[in-house]
């Protein structure tokens, strides 16, 4: 079977009418402010929208049949580098990031929900840019909803079948209702807890401005901030309370939040991924207050709060820094780089490698423990009180084994272009797992500029295999994919 | 069915008298060097083949129906930490190394091929208690031979199953056997390629004790030098060369060493992990001899040689050093560091995780990739042109995955005592990969002498680990082990 690049161009001109709308609503910021880059977000808009329109109208009544499985695998990849692609324009035209690498960096950063950045001096740069580079995110963050809700489980990638039985009204079938049904309620939850957050950060002190950026911004699990000191800017505890509680919702399955609105909180806890990603930050949150507490002369509810904030910004592969935590203690040091490749839940909107994986490979590990001394029994690994098929199993340890590859020759490649070994492996760990903050010369206190232009592109690659869950864009590079079926 | 305690103390027994044997075997050396430590060798062979054989006396006649499978996880986990233990009696007695920790380290480092040392002046020890020492790294390799040959595929571990089938004259069948069949055809291969290399070093310059050292713990892949250079102490290139292709031998499946006696040497190339481990080796030393050459004033031969032996060292996980390559460059590192993850050939005295195990886990990603896009197709992989069961793929996973579980926990446990990240990271790695020299403070030109009495601990603990493919160990902390079946 042929794909169906027809149906596949008409989404990606949705996408685009989508971007270019969004470049636009930048526009009365840009004006109010009077920052000067009204003309670029008015042309990238406008431009986009209309490249957007036309591919839309030339395909939609040609596209025949509608989208097949395997035109999912491309339609995802290229719908993420199409939206990146276009994203650029806004930054290049007002100039406000010269280089189109660099820009592109920045972009698909915002798009994976990643937030490295490229910028040196990010409050210089144009309100109404600003706000297009928070949007990015939180426009990443709405596309990784429909993902991992409606898109991934058809495809069948990594386990991601497995929390889908529990998403509100699905039963297994088309792609176009379940989009139309789930995703838009979780969406709803997206949006209105975005709204909620500002207001709470606008009661805590901050402008209109900072407090619609950082919700936007926090929602995604994208980490991006308008201050160059990241969320250390804003020192009042409310803020950074309210910004930890967000983080830690926007790292949560949006499926359960949308059952805990409905009153349902049994069903929160009763899922255990929940219950292991709550239990698992508390415990490593206990620990590092403690490290903290001793190793600094910072206060108890100091160090508590430093230790929850950057917990909870890597472990939701956030990325937003109030402390730089590679100068607490070697043992926190290591700590962060291992949470690196934790990730939060599956069906929010975090990155990496997702609790409910972890939980499946501690299971099975001590289950294949059980299965060496009867080899013939029969031994399942159980989540939520229900048998996972070994088939999945199977695909999440595949997963994994290819995460840790792809880290691994990640890791040669960037220092292969002369970084030290800190650098290296902290920046393809967090650029793979959607982070933000790396170690070495990318650590938290740090950013993205300094690395040369083929650095750039390999990291942005990293950006893009972990937030598509690596096999949406793995499969296309095999020979097998391309060939007919 | 309930253990049977006495045929495990059995061959405790046994494996005691070989160890007082052994150890009386040093009493020569001791005297005619004069070294003053003769007296406790005596004692030291004399207490532990005694106490071997009450053991064995005691239980031989009572031990009714041989070993089960069960037992079988504990009789070698006991084994070795029973060896291990006793073996610390001449370094306690001559005072050589006065605390228990620090003998017990050096003797699990011995036993488990590892070759990471606590002694920071190995030249001012008596010439009988460093013959002990390389003594215990060669019984640890006769042992592993057995294991790996004989016993890991009955007790089905981590994909050992594979190459048994290849293994020559051996019909899956009763513990006894096969151990005096098939292993004694490798002991064979094992002793005349020490004796060889022991010649040829001693042609090569080296004086006969150096010379037989270095033959014994090459071909353990262990890396215990007589000297506190290690073999960068032997500046002759034919020594080194040497030591490189004995290194690579003790690297390569013994059945394929002992078909290519019999002049069968299409089954050599014929094997695919040995196809992999030549052609991956070979490749790694041309990237590495390319920098090496390029980033140092070393000439062209140099450059190859040293390249050639830290490469072979580490993937053998042998751990001599000839040059520091934590000097060389940034992405060195970072290849001998996920180097440590490879391992050489099963059925070799290597540690690690073995090439056998990430050719399988390379095939299954790909194929994996595959699956997802016709996850009805039957796609097993194929290794040595036979599908492997897709129970052994998925048992490979959990190994694999198991591994990186053990390493992060170690390294965060490492870490906690205060150890910088490199230091912990690395220390964790060489230890579970029973290689020997590690990155940061525990580099190739240091050693362990400095770490405290915990971390001893923990790294001989990841030592027995490593060395008995995980799984021999782990079982035996899971309380379904110990109930009644």
């Amino acid at each position: 079977m042929k794909l169906n690049f027809k149906a596949i161009f008409s989404i990606l001109g949705l996408l685009l009418m989508l971007n270019g709308g969004f470049m636009l609503m930048c526009l009365p910021v840009s004006i109010y402010y009077n920052d000067g880059d009204w003309h670029a977000l008015l042309i990238s808009g406008i431009f986009t929208l209309l490249i957007g329109l036309i591919t839309y109208v030339l395909t939609k009544n040609q596209s025949n049949g509608g989208l097949k499985k395997r035109d999912g695998y491309l339609v995802v990849t290229m719908g993420w580098l199409c939206m990146s692609l276009f994203g650029t324009l806004p930054y290049l035209i007002s100039q406000e990031i010269p280089f189109f690498t660099d820009a592109f960096f920045e972009t698909l950063s915002g798009f994976t929900t990643t937030g490295a950045s490229i910028l040196n001096d990010i409050e210089s740069i144009g309100k109404g840019i600003l706000m297009w580079r928070s949007l990015t995110q939180w426009i990443g963050g709405m596309g990784i909803i429909v993902l991992t809700v409606a898109i991934l489980p058809l495809l069948g990638i990594g386990g991601m079948q497995l929390f889908v039985a529990e998403a509100p009204g699905v039963t297994p079938d088309k792609l176009k209702p379940r989009i139309t049904d789930t995703a838009k309620r979780l969406w709803l939850i997206y949006l209105g807890l975005t709204v909620f957050e500002a207001i709470l950060l606008k009661i805590g002190g901050m402008d209109y401005f900072d407090s619609i950026n950082h919700a936007l911004t926090t929602m995604a699990t994208g980490g991006f901030s308008t201050k160059n000191a990241s969320v250390a800017y804003f020192t009042t505890p409310f803020i950074q309370y309210v910004i930890i509680v967000f983080m830690f919702l926007a790292g949560t399955n949006f499926t359960l939040t949308y059952f805990g609105l409905h009153g349902q909180l049994k069903k929160i806890w009763g899922n255990e991924e929940f219950r292991y990603y709550f239990s698992f930050s508390a415990g490593f949150v206990i620990l590092i207050t403690a490290v903290v507490f001793f190793v600094t002369d910072n206060s108890f509810e100091s160090s508590f709060r430093d230790s929850l904030f950057q917990l909870v910004s890597i472990v939701t592969t956030t990325g937003y820094v109030t402390a730089d935590y590679t100068n607490w203690a070697p043992l926190l040091t290591v700590i962060f780089f291992m949470l690196m490749f934790v990730g939060a839940s599956a069906g929010s909107t975090a990155g990496g490698v997702k609790v409910v994986r972890h939980v499946i490979l501690l299971k099975n590990s001590i289950m294949e423990l059980r299965r060496q001394i009867h080899p013939a029994a029969v031994l399942p690994v159980r989540l939520n009180k229900k048998a996972v098929s070994s088939d999945i199993t199977f695909n999440i340890m595949a997963f994994m084994i290819i995460y840790f590859m792809v880290f691994a020759f990640g890791s040669i490649l960037i220092s292969a272009l002369g970084y030290d070994f800190n650098t290296s492996v902290g920046a393809v760990a967090t650029c793979l797992g959607n982070i933000g903050p790396g170690f070495g010369k990318v650590g938290p206190m740090d950013n993205f500029a300094f690395i040369s232009i083929p650095g750039k592109w390999i990291l942005s690659f990293l950006m893009l295999l972990g937030r598509l869950e690596l096999f949406t864009v793995l499969i296309l590079f095999t020979p097998y994919y391309w060939t007919k079926h």
